[in-house]
């Protein structure tokens, strides 16, 4: 039995909390929102996130992040993106002994395209853990909440790291894998949302499912491209945190992203569609990046440039189907072929 | 223009010979049953395979095989596993000029394990084509035969035949890419209905996303891994015909192989299954033969052997999950990354 603090009590931070409680530990759920923690401590609900759901009355929610720390041999970050930076610096300020840092947060920061865990290098006190690790996978925590089967990945450059978070959240209805590709579990659980508003654009337009399956097999390809080319190991990409998430995603109309790209499919601008919405896309801005990125670096990625092109040039989503559906006519694996390629024979010829 | 058989009046054939004259090709829809092709003629319909939709007046349906032969450039079969051999005999009996061989049959021979080209190979007159061409990917022919966009992989041992079944077929509909993995195209074709078994088990069991998105990810994994150790292309199975046909397979509920395991898992027998599907359910023979390639070969594949079990021995499916999600705590990627180095370096050291 280990002492954890899970930081934010989101519809995912609770899941997570709820399968350490689980599996015998102590769990403390932390939120910025006093109000909040009193009343999951009062009702053992989290109403505004995981509906008619029971909190197991052990899970002890708390604002106080001094008590939340206290003896824990691990600390859960499950927050917003933009909630990462300042909780770290309330950590570092608090923290005084080694821990494992595990993190479940899905996004890139929009000015600086920083991955989730290089901001929490910056913010936190190196000394206090290894390496930070990733948790990541196909896992609507609607379904965690209610013990459906479900799978993850643990991700972390420290072997040692992946293998405690492992070992913490394991059991027989939360398979968990361990995995080094920090770099990739992170790009891959990011870009994945560009090809969920392709999804969502191509319903929209009332395309049917072999068009989807063509959709989600080729932004596969290039999403890789853009994360290999970054230094990621393509085999992530067709892993948990890639494909599997992947299809989760896609096949979802829960999916905030999907949704997005329905709408967008049915004429609304891109303002509107936010608006609407009421909350952040994340697929927005990383099809932003992702556009940039990929010129940046010469990656050939028609799919991300279509969607770019429709959410912020106005162009037709019709008529960039149409475009895409009339490239010149290639061979299919050639360009994922020579990018594997390159990664093993390098791999090989430095002895890696 | 050119002159073009289609042999096989069913969903996929219809649908196809439908596209061949979009593309300006004068098209004989062959099939054995003269009254089907005199319905077709009459009705321009096809009522059986494709409710509603209206076959162009210029296909013209026969079931007269010299007359549908006669200075054809290309013959395309696309019948049922079990009619695959004798059609090929007529046709050798009858064709007496080269021509371009493709099929767009996905099958294996249930007593020899054979594709469906290696059967062809065994039948026709080598001295009249080159090399048989498989056409197949993420294809509902429902959507195809309403000019859903679709794409799909000309697979060929010749590239010229590939490139003659993709310049006869392409359009701004209907994609078609170029492969030289035969075996993987047709491996991944067959083998995916094993994972759609499994994909109806787990939603009839009351599992989610979550579940579904692990055993398709997993799935293709161990797929990957027999078809790689039969010699086939591991780059086949995250293409169009291996993730692209397994997602539109295990996400419609219309598959006949996701139904069966859906009836499954609500404890039918299979004999019951079949009998009330009163069709061939391709999944459960392929997962027989994979089950014993698999140990024939010595390959590792947990998800096969679970659906094997509850096929033919009786296995409860709520405890052969239970038994999935318990197996060793492992990493996630190692496998298959040691298939592909082995894969690259092997092409790498003998120079191919």
């Amino acid at each position: 039995m280990e002492k954890i603090a899970v930081l934010g009590a989101g519809s995912w931070g609770t899941a997570l909390a709820m399968v350490l409680n689980d599996n015998g530990h102590e769990v403390r759920l932390w939120t910025h929102v006093a109000e909040h923690a009193e009343e999951i401590n009062r009702t053992h609900q989290n109403k505004a996130y995981l509906k008619d759901v029971v909190i197991p009355e052990a899970i002890h929610a708390t604002s106080d992040l001094v008590a939340a720390l206290k003896e824990v041999s691990a600390v859960v970050f499950v927050l917003p993106t933009k909630a990462i930076r300042p909780v770290c610096q309330q950590v570092k300020a608090v923290l005084d002994h080694h821990v494992t840092i595990i993190h479940g947060t899905k996004g890139i920061e929009p000015e600086t395209f920083k991955r989730v865990s290089e901001m929490m290098e910056e913010e936190l006190d190196a000394a206090c853990y290894d390496e930070i690790v990733v948790l990541s996978g196909p896992s609507h925590a609607e379904e965690v909440s209610v013990k459906q089967p479900t799978t993850v990945s643990a991700s972390s450059k420290s072997i040692a790291s992946a293998e405690h978070a492992q070992q913490l959240f394991m059991n027989d209805r939360f398979r968990v894998y361990t995995n080094k590709d920090v770099l990739g579990v992170e790009l891959g659980g990011s870009l994945k949302n560009i090809i969920a508003l392709g999804a969502g654009i191509s319903d929209g337009l009332g395309y049917g499912d072999n068009a989807k399956a063509a959709l989600v097999t080729r932004g596969l390809a290039e999403i890789a491209r853009l994360g290999t080319a970054m230094g990621a190991d393509p085999l992530t990409f067709i892993g948990l945190t890639g494909i599997g998430d992947l299809i989760v995603t896609c096949t979802s109309v829960h999916s905030r992203n999907w949704r997005a790209g329905n709408l967008l499919a049915k004429g609304n601008s891109l303002d509107d569609v936010l608006e609407q919405m009421g909350m952040v896309v994340e697929g927005v801005r990383t099809a932003q990046a992702a556009y940039h990125l990929a010129k940046v670096k010469g990656i050939d990625m028609p799919i991300t440039a279509g969607i770019y092109q429709i959410l912020f040039e106005n162009a037709d989503a019709q008529a960039m189907v149409d475009q895409l559906m009339t490239r010149t006519k290639r061979p299919e694996t050639d360009e994922i072929h020579e990018m594997l390629k390159a990664h093993y024979l390098k791999a090989y010829l430095t002895n890696e």
